[in-house]
């Protein structure tokens, strides 16, 4: 299909199905919206994919952060996979028909940040269905800048969680992990990625800290060494132990609990790397001298995706067998199941869920 | 002088001159203690100068730091410079008449961290002064593997404050410097140190941070672009406004206050470095999330100094005549006048205070 | 001025004065050349200087690597600065009246070392006035994303040499500086330039090694610690002396000459960094065993400059004072001078020439 | 046994077996020699296996480097094993009857290398039968600071060849790997043990390059995605085709040819990382232009083991049974083999040879 036709293709439609905040308040609910339009420089998808965030799941609940940084009415949803429709007339690698997924913050390409190849940490990002349309939807614009472009042999629901496998990837390598031991600090499905990717790099031990039993046993199957359950188990003193007294060489926090902060530090080796995905809700208090400086400690906080950097070495892991995520995604449902799909997330016995279009 | 000699001149004295922290409780006074013995592998040093650290200070008032590290009796005293009197059998590359200072970190050379060039960061470290007899005496033992022997170029008011500028050098250095822009929290001797440090190493602007005058203007002193009062000026903004808005690259944290955290981050660019040598009394309460995660920021604990890569460094530096610390050095004093040089380094109303050898 | 009324300004000239290779064979000549056509991301800039680099000698003579290269006709010229006086549609930072200069090296921004942040390493990069039109000419489109916006501190004799001024704050900030002794080996424009960042960088010692007593003279005034020349002076044995006998810890090679492959190895400290920028005109003969392998070094190819965080820090260098490149512009000519500057050029009795226009 | 006791067992023999360079001629032959002496801080280990390096065949064959070098009489050998006997009144962290191998790089500790971490580029480094006494023998002398002592479950034919199996370490993890795409020129047993390392450290393709079948099948069995044999295969079309045209991301030199330097930098990805083990015979001539500086690469000198990082390392991937080495050591002989271990070894129809004591 030509350019041409793509676009032609694109306008037979003026609305589509979409999920949306409508207004400033708890839940979501299902809409018929304007299908978006397509700049010179921007790529139409059709969805046919996508994923709830946790980020979504503030969104749904609308709490403190959700009130201060969503502007309703707007479409949530930024993980997702699709297939090309059309594309502006400035695109030049993609083309109708590709099968792609996308780099999610959109990032300006001119701020100081952006220009010293730090796209991830753009001062202007917006992010798809956070801060403009996303991806809950028949279908969704991006730019081509952010477009990442699906091998093959990507099967579509892995496709859809490229973001936050991409969140994996970019804390767990975000230093040395070849015969170094490591702690992950919460196992929602960023930190069982974390602990699949660590073993498949040549991590020789990992300890994994929880409080749920679904997501410890969803931890040893990508293959913690180790689980520890905050609620029953002696966590500082079991790693040291594991670790000849000296602690780990680098701890991964995808839990934000205050708990995890004042742990995970407490069982490091010093000189040892702390990288920081999980968000804590509030202000956290840090023995900043004993767990930091004498420790000569060095802490990262780690943002988005190395753009591309990061989804180069998540595809080459994925493609040559060495990861494999499919344990983690313990549901695929229909777009229609989409409540369930969401209650199934906040009740903690989920890992991902995945939900495929189930409509034309 | 041979080895025999030079031992045998070292045991015609039995005691000598030192300050003691004799009992658990404020003060130091001078006490004749017994000339400390000599181990196969040490080096026996006359000291000429010593200077007194921050940390001393705190022996001095018996805070609760003080009270829950030191067991008195103790000899405090770590920025010294002194001339070997003798040797011990195994020590081969120092001799009797060289001109030294040490590295105060007395490292086991065997832990898990020593073991793989993080020496500074040894778990079984014995600070001199603090775990083991220090050099506010007359003479100071030290292991040869600690030693640090000096350039004849170097005068002994700088060669006696190696330890407190080497710390500066550990942390302006900890990332790049050339080309960057920073701010330093905190401007006692060691943030003045590296003001001129980060000056001399090209960074291309400075904004220093304190709230005593005499500091700010040592600062200034040291080559510091803008200074700034805490307790008259708008920090955040002017270092924003200053930096097109997007913050400096790196902040160095010599303060320990809870506000230069707050503060530091606020006016930090994203992916910025910040390197804390600073040492806050008690946990701080830090939003991680915003300042750490979103920011992408690189927190460093500093701590020593690296064993000796910080020491050539530094070395290099004052020979090349690219750093002059001399403005910091505000009085050279003698050791007879100790408690006029506590009172004045606790008053604030000085920099750095070098004390002379002012008796046989 | 608006965007509109600009793109009408531009349309009033069809013809401009340039210079261009018009056949392959030795030589350039001045013609008169179509206006470059502006797409919807370019910028059209009215050049007011520009200077000419090796790279353009190697054009005028028509040697091995220009024949290779170069498909005549070509307008030369990379190096140059000027006034914006039109802009495309799509572009958004950019606008008529803005000094600017350019990065040179026009990247793709799609491949794999595009994609991963080494845009300097594009593997479809297209360099103007090498692989397309340059700025020997009235007129120059660039595309804004390869647009640097100058301050209006920056006079134009520097603003017009910032791409060989890049080169080598890309060489000498390759590695760590400060503290550190260095070689620079050739002490042309680049290396002259080279020695100055490096001194304004804190490096301890810099050796300049070149033939040409010019130079060599340029090099002193940039600040180099000792000048060799390798007609008269040991070289090899001079850098030993002069660094305790271990050799320096980092060479940077802007010669291309076989002899300081050589003599810069036998000076470099095991570990040692060694960076490449010269192009040696044909392969080279190297004792890898002996002098990179047991050695231990580092050795960095560097091209470009990394777009654009060496542009940042040149600009933070230059506004900060601490690198004064005056010394190494030898002559201010007129664009009607343009043989008697090649001329000077090519004598070796020149550093850098920049040439203003003088035409209307 | 106390100290006393061992010390006492040392000295009840005066004699051992041993393997010696008895002239400046080809060949070795069995001795008898004085059991070697204990100095205060050494290590008294009786030998119970070890390995034949390529460098010892070179001090069999009295190659150039070898008669350049070696000085007879000497006892080769530097890859073994075996159990402390004894050890000087100095050594702290070592005691009779724990089993060790050494870090055969015996560092000054008080050269500019090694004051600096990098205490395997010693300026004044012994090698362990090469410089001095080495492990051929019945007994061997180590100074503590070289000891590493083994975990209980590393079995004895692995601990005797933990000296190559660090020089792999030490290649393969010099840069990042999780993800990436890698060559290894020479496939040795040090070749293949960088294979083993490289796919249990993540890297997502590894193409393999000898010409020797039954090495190109040992780099198959320890997991080499492609084999490439240069007397039959297209080497650089093969890597190219199948890294989208682009190279990989770094390159392992294991094997000192001339063709591999040029294929390899053929087959190399901008930006890339070349990691050079092997030892070329003589000088090689380098397309210095095209391969290094154009193509942005990193080129690193790789000697010996970083002391001790690459052995932790190396420790923790083999108990966590990320590396089985095993299909490389081919033979198990005895010592009274020796000769036969030394033909196999020339013949190239063996892996790695390990040699168990079988005398008492």
């Amino acid at each position: 299909m030509s350019v041409q036709a793509a676009a032609a293709a694109q306008t037979t439609k003026a609305t589509m199905w979409a999920i949306e905040k409508s207004r400033p308040e708890p839940g979501l609910r299902p809409i018929t919206a304007p299908v978006p339009a397509v700049g010179p420089k921007d790529v139409f998808i059709r969805v046919t994919a996508f994923a709830i965030c946790g980020t979504d799941l503030h969104i749904v609940e609308w709490d403190p952060w959700a009130q201060s940084r969503i502007k309703p009415p707007l479409i949530p949803g930024h993980e997702f996979t699709g297939v090309v429709e059309s594309v502006g007339p400035e695109v030049k690698a993609v083309k109708p028909g590709d099968r792609v997924t996308a780099e999610t913050h959109i990032y300006c390409g001119l701020c100081y940040a952006c220009r010293r190849g730090l796209a991830h940490l753009c001062q202007n990002v917006r992010i798809l269905g956070v801060d403009r349309q996303g991806a809950f939807a028949d279908y969704v614009v991006i730019p081509e800048q952010n477009i990442w472009k699906l091998h093959p042999d990507i099967p579509e629901e892995i496709a859809a969680i490229h973001d936050p496998l991409g969140n994996a990837v970019h804390t767990a390598l975000a230093g040395p992990v070849a015969g170094l031991r490591f702690t992950v600090f919460g196992c929602g499905p960023i930190g069982c990625f974390s602990i699949g990717i660590l073993k498949a790099c040549g991590a020789a031990w990992v300890a994994a800290v929880d409080k749920n039993p679904l997501r410890l046993d969803l931890a040893k199957r990508m293959g913690a060494d180790v689980t520890l359950n905050v609620e029953r188990d002696a966590v500082v003193p079991s790693i040291l132990k594991a670790t000849d007294g000296h602690g780990v060489d680098a701890m991964l926090e995808m839990s934000g609990h205050p708990d995890a902060f004042r742990d995970g530090f407490e069982a490091l080796a010093n000189g040892g790397r702390v990288s920081l995905l999980g968000i804590p809700s509030r202000p956290l208090e840090i023995d900043v001298a004993r767990e930091i400086v004498f420790r000569g400690a060095v802490v990262q906080g780690i943002n988005g995706r190395i753009i591309f950097d990061t989804w180069y070495r998540m595809e080459a892991l994925l493609l040559a067998g060495k990861l494999d995520v499919r344990p983690v995604i313990t549901h695929v449902l229909g777009w229609s199941e989409f409540d369930k799909a969401v209650e199934l997330q906040r009740s903690g016995k989920a890992g991902k869920i995945v939900l495929r279009r189930d409509h034309d």
